[in-house]
């Protein structure tokens, strides 16, 4: 049976990363050997998805750590810190690396370990533990969602929140990998998501290489989807949720979402219950990335557009939370009237 | 002062073709001396837009003729049908190429031309008219549309309804380029339009070609710039609008509509009064054409999405009537109740 394609291996020590930058075209998982070669791969994009950084990170740390040989639990300490500020400064706005990171160092100082071999053990649980937690949220976002994927539906996606970008099973592809998992037949439809494509090379293909019936279409095109009768539901990722219940993804996201709602068709948000941040009372608040002009002008080698033309490109939107059918969470399906601060915080 | 390109250029007989396909990097116009020249200028993309090849190809009728020795009408008839059919078989599906070479045809049968050469000066008087009457509708269209576009004013579009399409001035560009004309400064955003990206190399280089205040955004940028406020009206331009006022246009343009109507922007479709087809009775009984997955999975000669991955790529959408604000004519402005029929009818 086909599978969700795992972006992290760790066996037995070894740690192994699909390079995704090779994607779609070439599968290839490369071995990670030192704290150098984690920072590079996170750096080069090989690794992607803030949950899936994090964890290669953690196990980055035990692997360069492992190569020590002394007994001195000061010496160990030091170099600890040393390696988890290189690698976190591989991609320094990204907080799930600081935050792993940090998590394997903590783990090392709090624990009464006696030798530098039960410091390596406790880390090494740590991070194993960073990983399996990640695991363990996403199957439970995807049993949040499980019964929303319902027999011959046919479900929109933006961008990627898939497997690719954590653990396994995703967050937004979790209920459709625990469907195809029992058996039940359903259609994804995968907008490319310009301008980094993420739809047509990773959710395309992680989709379709666990058996799951997907098709590729152009951002513009779910609309006439939708106008076909195509789609039943849509479900996106997040990378933050307001306290309102205001949501920041992809760029395209909040376009997504109105339409659907023109056609009457739910909207799910798919995330993690810390996705949620308290500390942004609505989508307003947050300054949105504004990228390269090169994304847009440029495509793979091609130079698509005039030379020195003007070019706006927001990386994300934010889509009202009136638009939003409910979120599917670790902690459950949250549905309006939302109080995400008491759902969250009363059941996590 | 910059104006808008010129598609085609007819000067004391001669014909030149702004070669499209290598905009907008290289604006060059290329002498066409043969019907062969003018049916492989048509076949191979570098004049397009409905109107625009019609034009280029009823004077590739005329220069083709011209070359012709003989002072028999009977052989001129003969010659003139093969090199019609010749032409016309260039795009088999293009409605104005069949209909611009029919009229030529038509005016030296129609002739009471004594000799050749007044056969010749027919069909040249023909060719002419049909361009001029090109000219007039987007002039008139321009001035319907020009008060829409009041100072300081962000106008979204669609695709290319520019003047590359056309003689000049364009559908969707002509109230523009008629504003900018009188000095009115206004910013437009043009959607890069996938897959082919209209948008980004025509549109974007035509506005810019002349002066205009013009930013390229991927398409689903669209919504987060108007959530910003930077767009203050919407211009498509349209393939066909169906008898209840449908709106049939390049894929994305229904989104753009449902979108600008959540935000309470209004949505203009600018088009000759031919487009209006009263024997479509609505958008529901339009067979919208699907085109090649590979324009998708491919984008120039990058190959972005998993080999054999499934695609839909609907060239057109249908844009139903209640999202469209009013329609740009060369009859007026004609806003709801729309009574089409009745106002294309009574006033052309």
């Amino acid at each position: 049976m086909n599978v969700a394609p795992e972006p992290i291996r760790w066996r037995g020590g070894t740690l192994e990363l699909l390079d995704q930058t090779q994607l779609p075209h070439v599968v290839c998982y490369e071995r990670i050997a030192s704290a150098d070669a984690v920072h590079a791969a996170i750096r080069q994009l090989k690794v992607r998805g803030a949950p899936a950084i994090g964890i290669a990170a953690a196990y980055g740390v035990v692997i360069e750590m492992a190569k020590l040989r002394t007994t001195s639990r000061t010496e160990f300490m030091t170099r600890l810190a040393d390696i988890c500020a290189h690698i976190a400064a591989a991609r320094p706005t990204a907080v799930n690396l600081a935050w792993a990171v940090s998590r394997v160092r903590r783990a090392a100082e709090q624990s009464n370990a006696a030798t530098v071999a039960d410091l390596i053990a406790a880390i090494t649980h740590e991070a194993e533990a960073i990983h399996a937690e990640d695991r363990a949220i996403c199957r439970a976002i995807g049993a949040a969602g499980r019964p929303l994927i319902t027999p011959d539906c046919g479900v929109l996606t933006h961008c990627n929140a898939g497997a690719l970008a954590v653990s396994e099973l995703g967050t937004a592809t979790a209920p459709l990998y625990l469907a195809h998992g029992d058996g039940v037949p359903f259609r994804v439809y995968a907008d490319e998501t310009r301008p980094l494509l993420q739809g047509a090379r990773l959710t395309a293909w992680e989709l379709g290489s666990a058996g799951i019936d997907v098709t590729l279409i152009c951002d513009n095109a779910a609309p006439r989807l939708m106008a076909e009768g195509l789609i039943d539901l849509v479900i996106v990722g997040t990378d933050r949720v307001a306290a309102n219940g205001d949501v920041v993804n992809k760029i395209g996201t909040s376009g997504v979402a109105i339409v659907a709602h023109h056609f009457g068709i739910p909207f799910y948000v798919a995330c993690p219950s810390s996705t949620f941040d308290p500390n942004t009372p609505s989508g307003a608040e947050v300054v949105i990335e504004e990228r390269d002009g090169a994304e847009v002008t440029h495509f793979a080698a091609a130079h698509v557009a005039a030379e020195g033309i003007k070019v706006r490109n927001p990386a994300f939107d934010v889509t009202p939370h009136a638009l939003v059918s409910g979120f599917i969470t670790d902690v459950g399906l949250i549905t309006p009237p939302y109080d995400l601060a008491r759902a969250f915080h009363s059941r996590s």
